[in-house]
């Protein structure tokens, strides 16, 4: 991975919307591989701290993948010669459960451009429809320039 | 949360294997959201860095979802009453990038162990058929009991 100009500021963002579905959850389970009862079986979860079926993390942070693609498409479309990718996550923490039926907003904040190493870090967050917040973290995109 | 035996020691680790095809990625990217050309379009991907299709970062993720709950679950066998949720993850890095067909390892080893706090944390990493490293990073997994 080499400099690239991003195209990108610092204050730029991305949000997108979706309600997560039961369908969802179980269809992540098959992707993952995690059938874990808390995720899949409505009568266990029921006896669980959380009273019912709850969302793998990672289908949370899907949709902020989803926000990341918005904000990398921009810097194409603006003629950046490399391919951004999702290059980590830095201080993800999952404030509060998601179930199905929660409608989610997730938001993505450019904070920092580094074209010198084609790179930023944007802050991220999901929100669930009373607005309370159920993922904050950081998510860095660098830029990869093909090789020769 | 509130402070939770965890029955589980420091070095216990959990593998799961598992190998991503293109069906899995265009499945995750109908949950997410995220249809991103590198992700679902095989002509626009031949023509990136990467050459070919690439899975979402959270497609990865997954499989540390996998491992994650069978070392929650082995908890809860052994009598823990609280039930151990993803509280998030620390420095996750894609260090190379996931495409379909690849046969995935996740490991998941269990570092640190706070019973006071009901709380873990846990070195994670994904490595290719090759043995090639495709994610490492911390997890934290949080130990939550039933209000009441």
């Amino acid at each position: 991975m080499t400099g690239c100009p991003t195209y990108l500021s610092a204050g730029e963002d991305a949000e997108f919307r979706k309600t997560i579905s039961a369908a969802d959850i179980a269809a992540f389970a098959e992707i993952s591989g995690d059938h874990d009862p808390v995720h899949v079986d409505a009568d266990f979860a029921a006896r669980t701290a959380f009273g019912r079926i709850i969302a793998h993390g990672a289908v949370v942070m899907g949709l902020l993948s989803t926000t990341a693609s918005m904000i990398s498409r921009r810097s194409v479309e603006r003629g950046s010669p490399g391919t951004p990718v999702s290059a980590g996550y830095d201080r993800i923490r999952f404030t509060r459960p998601v179930f199905a039926g929660d409608a989610l907003t997730a938001r993505y904040v450019v904070e920092e451009v580094d074209d010198a190493r084609g790179r930023t870090r944007a802050r991220v967050e999901v929100v669930n429809g009373e607005g309370e917040t159920c993922l904050v973290g950081t998510h860095i995109l660098a830029w990869v320039t093909a090789p020769g």
